[in-house]
């Protein structure tokens, strides 16, 4: 019972945010997204393609599957948003957030009590036992933090036209 | 051992990014946190009395003490930044941040697991049994995207002059 509490506030701090994420950016227009957040900021389009980047690479670290779009790395993790990179389209990275996260909230709803507390994949067995904290909540609770970081970003471009 | 993992997880993912907003507090001037963190959006003045807010009146919610400066709450919960209200000066505000935060993070070190899955006080015990989810644990996650939500807004005045 109270494992089954804990189980679903960690889940449910990150589903909610993601699904308050996805209504957000179903109601900014492409033309809005590439904007920048304030002037010589992120833009939306940059920080879309973070987001997708970093929740498919929690694939991985949460031991789910591997990355769905490997190739996002590049653009929105290595390199800042004014790379001479080429990113993909608004749409096609509205298309991938979709599937990451489809798949992701999928998995996440069938992880029990005790996967949570295992170590994350990114640490090793060795480390993990003199810091067991590691584990797969604190990194669902960190990614949930840096989403609403940059969520609170994207919502800066709700009113601009 | 797992319940002292749990509770270091929650106490530190709130502790450690008020730590870290400090910091970006400490390095921001007067000046900087005056302006708007977008055009037209709420300035640095404005995101700083209402995290104060928000946190002061954490302490009656997490039933550990009154909340210290209660006056916060018309100009910086109930009223926008731009309503009549007066603020207090960012320097006061200053002051008041470290007030809170010392207070609240000294409370907190003391937390123990079975607090943590208590009910917070603005929840009936009728509701409660209901709905066991509604618990300290559940108020400090959700404060902590709230403030990585505002942090991410706060950061964007860092390279304004």
């Amino acid at each position: 019972m109270q494992n089954d509490i804990i189980l679903k506030i960690a889940i449910d701090s990150f589903s909610m945010y993601i699904q308050r994420t996805t209504k957000m950016l179903d109601g900014l227009t492409d033309a809005q997204l590439a904007q920048e957040v304030a002037p010589a900021k992120n833009t939306g389009h940059y920080l879309l393609g973070h987001l997708i980047a970093v929740h498919d690479n929690l694939l991985p670290m949460l031991d789910m599957g591997e990355s769905l779009y490997p190739q996002l790395v590049d653009v929105f993790l290595k390199n800042p948003d004014k790379s001479t990179l080429e990113k993909p389209s608004i749409a096609e990275l509205r298309t991938q957030w979709t599937a990451v996260h489809t798949f992701l909230l999928s998995k996440l709803a069938s992880l029990t009590f005790e996967q949570l507390l295992e170590k994350h994949t990114s640490v090793s067995a060795e480390d993990f036992e003199k810091e067991p904290h590691r584990n797969k909540l604190n990194v669902l609770l960190s990614r949930t933090s840096h989403l609403s970081y940059h969520v609170g970003q994207l919502a800066l471009l709700i009113h601009s036209k």
